[in-house]
């Protein structure tokens, strides 16, 4: 097993480490990930200017890449040859916080995870619920053991054809999570006010600022389960098609 | 109705211009895009930065607003009250070349309208599957007609709740368009390459390369119907989870 490792936090971020040493166990693990934050950055294919990679050292003295690409651009770096050995899975993350409802379609995390099985390869996403407004140093062992779990369930099980893995850990320690739950990707509920500001100069700028998002926790979603305890697994497909919406549109006349 | 106008070729991009124009007629029209070009930039929330804002005037004279942001945050500040009156709809494009397949989830053009559904707001996406390697001035007259014909027919008949509209025209005159066809997302086939150089100092950098993505021209989807010569109008959705994956992952054994 060859397990290209990444994340969109940046390549000296702690998550990517404690993913990347959960991975070892399994297979040979390379790692290719941006070198600084791009959060929310959604997914990405950088055609206007070509990009650099160069080797670095991970805080435990290991070897990884780093781009300055996106999440997405260094998986399909990494799988148009730029890494020698073919790829047989792409995990991303650990992300600092959770993705979950709409958070998937801006996600980098899972934009990585979605690039790899565009390109055939498999997708894994992994993603911690930290505790929201949480400052200190965050405890990863939990997401690295379930990480290691989930992995090693699609090795030895597979994934049905286009399937992205999005996986989120509760910040539990491992005897307390309630176990394994497949969801479906819940409602999240932005609650981003305009803060509008001057400058120095009595210039105006905008943050997009408000409150953390929080969610609707219906049993049976991403966002359910954290609440429950459980880790969230949400297949994610390519597929974007609102097919009940077909009909509907069908109707339309058109002069 | 008050239309809110963006796309992710910049504000100053022809395409912008003609669907604003196309747009006129159907009610108040203001105009909030990116101060650059931001394909394939996928889905951004701009939350570590603040954004500016300015005016600017286009080419037929028009004002509108421009943004250091991405599409997706341009429609943000919009509708987070940047702009004073409310939004009803918001209409991105008009993108200088198809978005089909899985260019949906790169696409700046088409996560601009995610973000207006998101926020509860009718969000469509105008694309112009403009001829391969095409370099001269774009035809933009028959995507204006097709922008307006497709807007109206939402302003009378509304949209199911949660679709997100993805129309691509074929670069053909008005009167050689086949109809109007509601289709489902196709496959696209990426082929790209990895182009590996070296710089005048000898250090490598490489471009995504490649040709151009091609498509699978399946009939009922956006490629097929586009090939056809019929403008291709796909609904999308915000819930990407892959339901039937489910009912398989649902069989693994957690140890």
């Amino acid at each position: 097993m060859h397990i290209l490792v990444t994340n969109d936090d940046g390549v000296h971020a702690p998550g990517l480490l404690a993913l990347a040493t959960a991975m070892r166990p399994l297979g040979k693990v390379t790692i290719l990930a941006p070198n600084h934050n791009w959060s929310a950055s959604g997914h990405v294919k950088t055609m206007d200017r070509p990009l650099r990679v160069r080797e670095t050292t991970l805080a435990d003295g290991s070897l990884a890449l780093t781009s300055d690409g996106a999440p997405s651009d260094c998986v399909a770096l990494a799988l148009l040859g730029l890494v020698d050995e073919d790829i047989d899975i792409v995990v991303s993350g650990i992300n600092t916080h959770a993705n979950i409802g709409h958070d998937v379609t801006y996600s980098g995390t899972v934009t990585a995870a979605m690039e790899a099985v565009i390109a055939g390869v498999k997708g894994i996403a992994v993603s911690l619920d930290s505790p929201e407004g949480f400052r200190g140093v965050l405890d990863y062992s939990t997401t690295g053991i379930v990480a290691h779990k989930v992995v090693e369930q699609v090795i030895n099980d597979g994934l049905p054809e286009g399937v992205v893995l999005n996986v989120n850990v509760p910040y539990l320690k491992e005897a307390e999570l309630k176990g394994y739950m497949i969801t479906r990707q819940g409602l999240r509920v932005y609650r981003d006010e305009l803060d509008s500001r001057l400058d120095p100069r009595g210039n105006p700028y905008y943050w997009i600022g408000g409150e953390a998002p929080t969610g609707v926790d219906e049993p049976g979603t991403d966002f359910g389960s954290l609440k429950e305890g459980y880790v969230s697994i949400t297949p994610l497909q390519l597929d974007l098609t609102h097919y009940k919406a077909m009909d509907v549109l069908k109707k339309w006349k058109w002069k």
